[in-house]
Formats: structure tokens, C-alpha cells, sequence
């Protein structure tokens, strides 16, 4: 196996990992403190949440580059298709804003799921490409990329209709949109036997690699992701595959853990971050 | 769509489906009232559990062919990998055993999680294949076929290495057993758009058709399984797959249902059973 370099350089936090400081988790930090934070412990950038931006985007966007860090991504547009999906793109347009206010030139999207009156995912791809279709050029023109986010498969049927690297390409392919691309997040994709060459297939598609592990008793589907080193996951070869496949950009640690890492001081989860992300990524 | 016969001659029972009739759910109903409240139904045949036949395995399968039907199927060996896997395979052997007594054919193995000292699944899949190697025989010699059913990847971990028709085919290839084949469980699959070529690549290495529904919003990974047309999957695709692949055997309803199936009457949930089957499968 390859070695990568030990230090952190690439290391990027996505604020979910900290319980998004809202609703009670992690400490309660701002935007703000987080950007402090991450900015002393030499990370490359931060990923936000839409809920915690609001109308801040500019601002905290300027914040995070004069801290000497990029605004790595924002999470997310609501989904384009399924039960849960609003009925029109406003709200995904409003995402794309969001991102261009930030600074940020990636925008993650989770499908949602199978479209009502369908069956399965096929038809419900389809669906999703051709409102894509119609999004991609509005994100063009804020220079913002969308990224597919395959999720686990246990998430179909309400969250989502991409549950491989492999479906997120064919929707990339259906679109044919230049600013369209996939997101590699360990916690969905590592049981994947063809990630490998799905990745090699992506290209210069991968638009975000999304760091934790998956602990060998998951106990909650949502909210029990593992911090790297403690799970099953193969994280180096994760890690090749994607760098190998041309990616360049930043390493995102996204660990959702209501029960473990929510409840910590967000000092500590992201001194540990970093050294996890040295020793075992 | 290709349209089935709308008869129900090749529908079978899963005893998971009633619960096992054991634990307290369900009505706590023997083996033999099991046997003649499917033979009363017309049904094909029935899959039972190693927990369910003790010593009775002999009795049981004779019973079953009194009645007009067959045993489809053994669940299951122990897990073959895995921190949880026994440390050798004389309970794979003696699962074997049992499986000949009741006169079956088809012995399911869900693989077990990823090898203590590795990660990921390939290398695991490797050592599966090893096991598997030594195990084969010993199931030739007494008529029984091994069937590898994967399982949804939210399984991976600590339950299985095997998360697609195609994880299994790869080991089946390893292994190169005339007597080891897959099994192919709705449940699991549902969301595999390569499933079609799976299952066609499979062929008569399509040792199982296991059938229920993916709901849309599923609570629980293990015990939320949903009655055919219930929820979004495309069943009527994936039994084509599964026959145009050359299948001719049962089709196997397995639904693990904690809150809902397994606190209704057995005989109502035959019913409904029979009823879905022949509307929407």
C-alpha cells in the first residue's frame, strides 16, 4: 500500500462531525470559533451546513480565507426527487447561492429517493438527471460544481437513489453537464468491491472525499459513524483510489455520532481528528 | 413487463416470517402446524430454521413431503468469517448434517463480517473462499448445495463480506464448487442496478429467490422488512432476473418483522401472503 504523507495538510472538517453546534450538540460553537479552531490546528478548510449560514455567507465565507483556509464545500441542496422533495428547484437554487455567497465552489447533493408511483431506482435516476439538467447551468453560471453523493444503500427508498459510484457516473453521463460530478463519502462506499475502478472511471468527477469509518457494530443507521482508525473501513485504499483517480482536493472528516463524538469537547474531536487522520488515513 | 402466471404454485414459507414461532412472537406454532397451514394454502414448500428442528430434522422433512410439499431450504450455517464466526466449521458440518435429515437441498450461508486483523471485505472474501473450499465436499457428499446470500452492505462489519450478487460470484469463482451457488434476497438487493446482469452472469448458480418488500422508511436495519407491495421495490424486475437467469425453484417469503407481521395471526399472515404473491410479484 501506498504511503501518503503524514502530515495533514488536505485535512478539511465538515461541521456535521462537531453535531453542527446546533440543536443542543458539541459545545455550541459559531461559525466562527469553529473557523479559530480549525485555523490553529493547520486544517485546509471547513464544510458547512446550510442551517448554519443563513444569511451570513459572505461573511463567513471571507472569514474562513482570512484565516488562511478555503471553504471546502456546503451541505446541501434538498432532495431533487422522491416523497420528500419539494415540488420545484427554488430551494436547490437558493442552495447554489448559498455556495457562490461562501466562496465555496462545491455543493454536495443527496438524491432523496425513489420517486412516488415508481419502483425501484432506475426510472427514479432518470427523473433525478433530468432535473439536474436543468440545474447544472444556474450552478455554472455562480461558478459552483454539484457533487452526486452516493449514499449507502440502506438509505433507499426515502433518501436516496444513488447508492454506488457507479450510479452517481451514470447520472454524471445522463446529464452530461461539465460542472457535474460525485462525491466519495468512506462511510457509503467502503464495502464497495468495484470502488476502485469506479473511482478510476470518475476521473476528474470526484469533486469531494468524505473521511470517518465504519465500526463493526453500526447501532444506529444515521448517527453512529466511527472516527477513522476504529472501524473496518480500508481507509488507505479508499484514499488511493481516489487520489490515484486524479482527485487533489481536500480530505472532509464528516462523523455523524449522537451517541460518542457529538457528546465530546469539540477541542478534543478535533485534536483527535488530526491525529487520527496522520496515523491511519 | 413480463407477465407471471398469477397462480401461486411456487410460493414458499419462510418460518422467519411467522416469527419462527418462537420468542414469543407469532402464535408459538409447531413445526407441524406450520407444514399444515401452508399444505392448506396450496404453497410450494417451506424453508425453516436450525432453531425450529433440533433432532427432529428426519421427522420434519418427511412431514413436509407427506403434505404435498418440499423442504426449500435450510437458514443457515454459522457465520463462516468474521470476530463472531466459530473457530472452526464443525457447526458448519453438523448445519450440513441437518440439512441432509431434512431431506433439503439448499443450505444458505450468510458469510459473517469482516476478519479480525483486516479491513475492508476483499481479503476477508478471500479467507470465505478458503473455508468454503474445505466445507463444499463435505455438503457434496450429502446432496446438499450451498447457497451465499448477500446482504445489504448497512450489514457489512460485522455480519457479512458479501454485499452484492456479484460479491458472491466472485467468491462462488474462487472457489470453483459445483455445489456452491447464491442466494438472491429482495431485502438485500432491491437496489442493485446491476442486478439484472448479476443474476444473468449467475445463471443455475441461482440457488434461492427470497422475496418481500424495502419500505420506503425503514426503522429498523434487521426487523422492518415489509409484506410484497408495501414498499419500493421492483419486484416484478427482479424475478425476471432472477427466472430469465434460468431459476426455476421457489419463491421464498422471508420477512423479519418485529412490529408489524410477527404481531399478526399466523393464518392471517398466510393469507395476505398468498394474496400479495399472486397481485404483485
Amino acid at each position: 500500500m501506498r504511503n501518503f504523507s503524514n502530515d495533514h495538510s488536505a485535512l478539511a472538517l465538515n461541521t456535521a462531525t462537531l453535531g453542527h453546534n446546533l440543536d443542543g450538540r458539541g459545545a455550541g460553537w459559531s461559525p466562527e470559533q469553529v473557523i479559530d479552531a480549525c485555523a490553529a490546528r493547520g486544517m485546509a478548510g471547513i464544510v458547512f451546513w446550510r442551517r448554519e449560514i443563513g444569511p451570513r455567507a459572505v461573511e463567513i465565507g471571507e472569514r474562513v480565507r482570512a484565516a488562511g483556509m478555503e471553504v471546502v464545500g456546503l451541505c446541501r441542496t434538498p432532495y431533487i426527487v422522491g416523497a420528500e422533495a419539494p415540488r420545484d428547484l427554488d430551494e436547490a437554487r437558493a442552495s447554489i447561492d448559498m455556495a457562490a455567497g461562501l466562496g465555496t465552489s462545491i455543493l454536495t447533493i443527496v438524491s432523496g429517493g425513489t420517486e412516488p408511483g415508481t419502483k425501484g431506482v432506475l426510472e427514479s435516476q432518470k427523473i433525478l438527471a433530468d432535473r439536474l439538467a436543468s440545474l447544472a447551468p444556474y450552478a455554472a453560471e455562480r461558478g459552483v460544481k454539484l457533487a452526486l453523493e452516493p449514499l449507502n444503500p440502506m438509505f433507499g427508498g426515502n433518501r436516496t437513489v444513488l447508492m454506488t459510484v457507479r450510479d452517481a457516473l451514470r447520472v454524471c453521463e445522463m446529464v452530461g453537464a461539465p460542472n457535474l460530478g460525485v462525491a466519495v463519502d468512506v462511510y457509503h462506499v467502503w464495502w464497495d468491491a468495484d470502488l476502485r475502478d469506479s473511482c478510476a472511471r470518475a476521473g476528474d468527477r470526484i469533486l469531494g472525499y468524505h473521511l470517518c469509518d465504519w465500526l463493526e457494530t453500526t447501532r444506529d443507521m444515521l448517527l453512529d459513524r466511527g472516527m477513522m482508525g476504529d472501524g473496518v473501513a480500508d481507509l488507505k485504499a479508499i484514499r488511493a483510489a481516489v487520489e490515484d483517480a486524479g482527485y487533489a482536493g481536500a480530505c472532509e472528516v464528516e462523523i455523524f455520532s449522537a451517541a460518542d463524538w457529538w457528546m465530546r469537547d469539540p477541542a478534543e474531536v478535533l485534536d483527535v481528528m488530526v491525529e487520527r487522520f496522520r496515523a491511519v488515513c
